[in-house]
């Protein structure tokens, strides 16, 4: 075991900018089961062009007319950023490429043996002659051009170097080290970079497949890199590519170096998840639902004291907010600060008995949610919980023609029933419920989620809502194996948690 | 801008093991909104001990009894690796930690002055004072002792310096670097490494709040530390810990350097899913569900010709296997294999068209499935599909009694009537459709998946099923605002398609 992690050499001053290049629309399509609309490639090249990323490679011309037609919606857009399609090694792209009014091309290249011979049937010298040619070819017709060569990290250094050599020759204005696979380690890729810098303006582009996306484009920097490919939320071929929000996240906060309007970032994040249908995972980093939460006791109180205490910047730099919730490992100053939240006070004693009560819900693996607190603290403190919505009776068939339910309820001690229907069995429930509560009902329904159903038919879903009705909101959460019970349960217990905030009467006006 | 991306420096040679600490069952279990049962940690840990992890954090001691009793379940099993608990800087909870039989302790103390000052309210000299003596009352009672300094990437390197000299002094094992709030760059963790493990041996414990967890990892390595504490597919608070088969893997393919089996990594990253409730997504490196998937045609067509044109290491390596899949990208190759697998031969004229169908159900961001493909095929082919089972009514009654539902099918032309009951509307139709098929069903249901419901209750719902019968396998997507309906006519379909491959009778024996 001889030089392992041999580390990147110590000497990398500089005062070049760093950019960033977006391949959401093309890298980050080209994930497994994702596939975007014309209308929400356009959304979220503006969005990216807002943000002030440097270039927007907005697909692949050659995959087909609708893709180009999707090219021409984001060219036409006029926007600042650098507009480009991918391309392959072959004149007929770089056409298709022209007619999509694109600023440029990302023309790639085989680079490794492997891609030079297996894949395309070709050599070296002749992929060194064509890619000479076509370069050439497309600075004539007024494009900036940027050679990647497919496969890079696995490439002969020797024979990417001659070729991207003969790129610059030939008047590219940039070449791109790819790490198309995922395969390279960062001493590899400083490496490669280190000597395709030495000849030029150099890109990288890295993969994620060893977990090493980002360490790589740290050693590509470090070794002269300085302009980054990345994608918004990291989606793209199966690892997917680095993460467009931690790159601009990562350079700010550790080295002060500014690429993107950091504050766009979460919209964008969740305009992406929405558009791709690639869900963030709760830990993704910057965007991600967990990013600025806090749930355990010393994290909470920490975070209480001092909002420094347990993060590494302020949830707002990335145009976010921080979240306190509780769980198996809440402590008495979330809870207390929860308990706050609702107007709702209580001794020391009574606390600790809330605390004690909020932590077994948790250890049985449950959320917490605002009604499991106030349930919990109605207990403890021995208040009488005044219900005035209840649900007595709920029916709901589907299947074939129009979905249909009826409810009946008890609001204020009074009997009401009503019907409704809907798409769905639940959306007919939920309309039953609605006019069941007739105008009283004017709470808000802001989110409504049903987590993944994975198992059999049989599993229990769980139904999270919250609602919110002036300025108070709650969040409420219903497991049945019955999805439509769930829904009601929790529209109902949100509803009756907001009216109960509110006297039964009106005052008498005075 | 000076020394930016400075670098580390180049001279880390070593014949030193690298090994892991998984704290899924500790820092991973803080992720809000996650808890593990004793079963799930007894089980998560038996798994972690069979992939030969070196120590296991199994718990906080001091959390309460029934964690306590949870960590008992771990060190009754008497597993090769180390077992720990976390304990704060205080006497009675090493006693606590004691009382569970572990192997070791990881006792975490202040190390930034935020910690030392606003959080725990001591002085810089009391911590020293306080670590020396709780090491070597650890010590005296036969514990294996880790210090871990809280939040030391934001210490004084001084007074972080003098710290852990101290705990050496009193008899430390080792002591841990702790990127507590994921703030450092690599050039700050390869700092305070380097400075620690001049005392004696260091641990590294990354958090990937700027998506830079591996790359410190890398850092520290580099800097001198030999143990990583990681979690199984990185939860943990916030935005997560350094996952372990990341760390497992990378260092395995870059430098050679074995720690854990991998071909252990993929169940156990299933296995972790499962008890906290924390999807993968599907671009999550070495265990997410597109890993190992391709679906552009570029990439299918080389995989094809060569599997590691588009991989840096074989499935098979973690535990997993390669899948190809079509949809929006799909080529000529892919398309092909599909095929074959249902055993539909194609023209190259019939293959052509199919394959502008597939990328055409693909534009409209569809999954295509195999049932979808078919379909295609036959219709390209102008085959007449030949029915054996079709949904003509569907009737489900739900909300509150015994779920109940009604089908009328047509099989063969004849048509069948039954009805079911569940623990759901979806189940009671499944139920159904069993009875109405009678023993000609005998079809598995492998994987019953619905998509996470976000927006309004009238979203539509997509159900996926994947079903088989003797040796062939279907997958089948239906979407409706209606669950029920979806779930049904997933089923139906994919029923319908298994026993189209059999004749209508039964041959005759012979």
């Amino acid at each position: 075991m001889t030089e392992l992690f041999g580390g990147l050499p110590d000497a990398f001053a500089s005062d070049t900018d760093v950019q960033l290049l977006d391949t959401t629309l093309r890298d980050g399509e080209q994930a497994p089961g994702v596939s975007l609309s014309p209308a929400e490639k356009a959304e979220i090249a503006r969005r990216l062009d807002r943000a002030n990323v440097s270039v927007i490679e907005a697909g692949s011309a050659c995959t087909g007319s609708g893709e180009r037609e999707t090219i021409r919606r984001v060219t036409a857009l006029d926007l600042d950023a650098t507009v480009t399609s991918f391309t392959r090694g072959v004149r007929g792209d770089v056409d298709l490429a022209l007619d999509c009014d694109v600023d440029g091309v990302n023309l790639v290249v085989p680079a490794s043996d492997r891609h030079v011979e297996r894949k395309v049937g070709t050599t070296r010298d002749e992929v060194i002659e064509k890619t000479a040619e076509l370069v050439a070819y497309a600075r004539d017709h007024g494009l900036w051009v940027e050679v990647i060569g497919e496969d890079g990290s696995r490439a002969d250094l020797g024979f990417l170097e001659r070729l991207m050599a003969a790129a610059f020759d030939a008047g590219a204005d940039r070449v791109c080290y790819a790490d198309t696979v995922g395969h390279a380690g960062p001493e590899r890729t400083h490496e490669v970079v280190s000597t395709l810098a030495a000849l030029g303006p150099t890109s990288t582009h890295t993969h994620d497949d060893l977990g090493l996306a980002m360490t790589n484009v740290y050693a590509s920097l470090a070794a002269g890199a300085d302009l980054v490919h990345a994608t918004v939320n990291g989606v793209g071929e199966r690892a997917g590519n680095v993460a467009l929000e931690e790159v601009a996240v990562a350079l700010h906060h550790c080295y002060g170096v500014d690429t993107v309007k950091l504050d766009e970032l979460h919209d964008l994040g969740q305009l992406v998840a929405r558009a791709t249908g690639v869900d963030l995972p709760p830990n993704k980093a910057v965007v991600g639902q967990n990013a600025f939460t806090h749930e355990s006791g010393i994290h909470t109180d920490g975070t209480l004291k001092d909002d420094a205490m347990y993060e590494p910047y302020p949830p707002e730099t990335v145009g976010r907010e921080r979240r306190l919730v509780l769980g198996k490992h809440a402590g008495r100053a979330g809870v207390r600060a929860a308990l706050d939240e609702h107007g709702v006070s209580a001794t020391d004693e009574d606390l600790a008995a809330v605390v004690e009560r909020v932590k077994a819900l948790g250890d049985r693996g449950k959320r917490v949610t605002d009604a499991d607190l106030l349930a919990i603290a109605e207990d403890v403190q021995g208040r009488e919980r005044d219900r005035r919505v209840e649900l007595i009776d709920l029916t709901a068939a589907s299947g074939g023609g129009t979905p249909t339910a009826s409810v009946r309820l008890l609001v204020d001690g009074e009997e009401r029933v009503a019907s409704g229907t809907g798409s769905g069995p639940v959306d007919a429930a939920v309309e039953a419920v609605r006019a069941a509560l007739g105008p009283s009902a004017d709470a808000q329904l802001d989110s409504y989620h049903v987590d993944a159903i994975t198992g059999g038919t049989d599993a229990l879903v769980t139904v999270e809502v919250q609602m919110s009705r002036g300025d108070r909101t709650v969040t409420v959460a219903s497991s049945d194996a019955d999805i439509t019970r769930a829904s009601v349960e929790a529209m109902v217990d949100a509803l009756d948690r907001l009216l109960a905030a509110e006297p039964k009467t009106a005052p008498a006006d005075d």
